[in-house]
């Protein structure tokens, strides 16, 4: 089953939009508990309230084997029609983005990953010849730092675009088989509105709303495409931490229950 | 000891600005050899001639644990006057741009890494925090698709530069610790000149002489700093496998050595 097929059928039927961001830090769950018992708890309550789950690989990286070992064991227990992202905004030459995707694809098992641009076409075809699988194109990143360069005034044709633009048109025109989606920060709600308008098409992942500020009314209204479809909203902390205590996966469940409604309730066609 | 001043004695000790890149390939090296027992033959053949390693991480996690395991051994044979560079090419907002710097600078011991600019300031200053730490920035990728984005013209105060070069100024002005360089690819040695006229002060790493067809003389010319040095020029697969037979070793050492001793003769005040 292609990507966004698998997607679509888990956002269809758990009516939901809302990605987990499986960011565990050792450090904000209940001690003595391990980062892949965590997960599986966090899984359990959830698994009926979001169309994806998505660890970042920087987290598990940050605790050497064992981080991996929790990564794999947290994977083996996602439920196999919920699909799993790879943040891990990797990229490099071809041959290596091919041991890329080898890595995540193959060995891990991950459904979809995020990669960086700057690299361009041959970097980002590497991935996308998993036709199966999907490729976010890092765009619009949530980060202060993103003005540095994802801002810049450039010339592209006839037009002058910042440079995101110019990622969204690239990505669009290398999206022949249909496995290509953007990441657009919940903190931008206008640039995420200019990509939507220009680019209806294409699916989003969208972090930044909760810890970082993102304005999750602004996000939808402005991301959701013509079917209130075409977005994955990621919630990280809000949700692992919503209690430190030992109901915390009640309380997470309750969280993602409310930010699964709050986004279904600002989408211009809700069937909520 | 400072990144950089352990890159300088590594490279006054073997007069050498090479460094090799452990980019191994299982299917490449002799039959019944692990990886690992593979680099540390390599690393005994040439630690006297080269000024850093540099292990690409694609290929150890396309190997998975294994791979991992492979990849700390071999970190644990390099002499430790030797440098290391790990190639990475990772990038994420602060939070978890610190959690990739833990992974890489302190579970795996590297000495720098390479990542991506693509999210700005505060992701790249994440890594530099680690003030004895290299951070190398990709400026100009020594791939065909660098031209997609790197090559646009962006308008960056009063002038329009393409963005690699707008990428180096700003590298340049977040060096203030003196811990940043820049990744430039032998595959553009018009573009390696014109940034190291802009930057005399940062170094450069050099990928893609050999098997990507980089031109050594034109690099070396155009790269070196008013010192002879400022570049650390990397050679991975010529090296690695300069032989396919149970002479290996002596052929990698053979080669390594050429490609040094080539390098000296084309820098602008040789010492060879």
């Amino acid at each position: 089953m292609k990507f966004f097929d698998k997607l679509d059928a888990a956002a269809t039927r758990n009516r939901s939009l809302l990605c987990i961001g499986l960011d565990t830090d050792p450090d904000k769950i209940p001690a003595g508990m391990g980062i892949a018992e965590f997960n599986r708890e966090i899984i359990d309550a959830t698994a009926d309230l979001v169309c994806a789950y998505k660890p970042n690989l920087a987290f598990y990286e940050a605790q050497g084997e064992a981080g991996m070992k929790a990564l794999r064991d947290t994977l083996d227990h996602i439920p196999s029609d919920v699909p799993t992202i790879a943040d891990a905004k990797r990229n490099d030459i071809g041959n290596t983005a091919a041991a890329y995707a080898t890595a995540i694809f193959n060995n891990l098992g991950f459904d979809s990953m995020t990669v960086s641009p700057y690299l361009g076409s041959d970097s980002v075809a590497a991935y996308a010849a998993y036709r199966d699988k999907g490729v976010f194109v890092l765009c619009r990143t949530s980060n202060p730092g993103a003005t540095d360069f994802q801002d810049l005034a450039c010339r592209y044709w006839n037009e002058t675009l910042p440079l995101y633009q110019v990622v969204a048109r690239k990505v669009d025109e290398w999206n022949t088989v249909g496995n290509l989606g953007l990441v657009v920060g919940a903190t931008y709600p206008e640039e995420l509105g200019i990509i939507r308008r220009r680019h209806p098409g294409l699916t989003f992942l969208v972090p930044g709303i909760g810890a970082q500020g993102g304005d999750l009314a602004r996000a939808v209204a402005n991301g959701a495409d013509a079917r209130s479809r075409g977005m994955v909203i990621n919630s990280s902390r809000q949700v692992l931490y919503a209690s430190t205590g030992s109901d915390f996966t009640a309380a997470a469940r309750r969280v993602a229950k409310q930010l699964r409604d709050d986004i279904n309730r600002q989408l211009p066609v809700h069937s909520a």
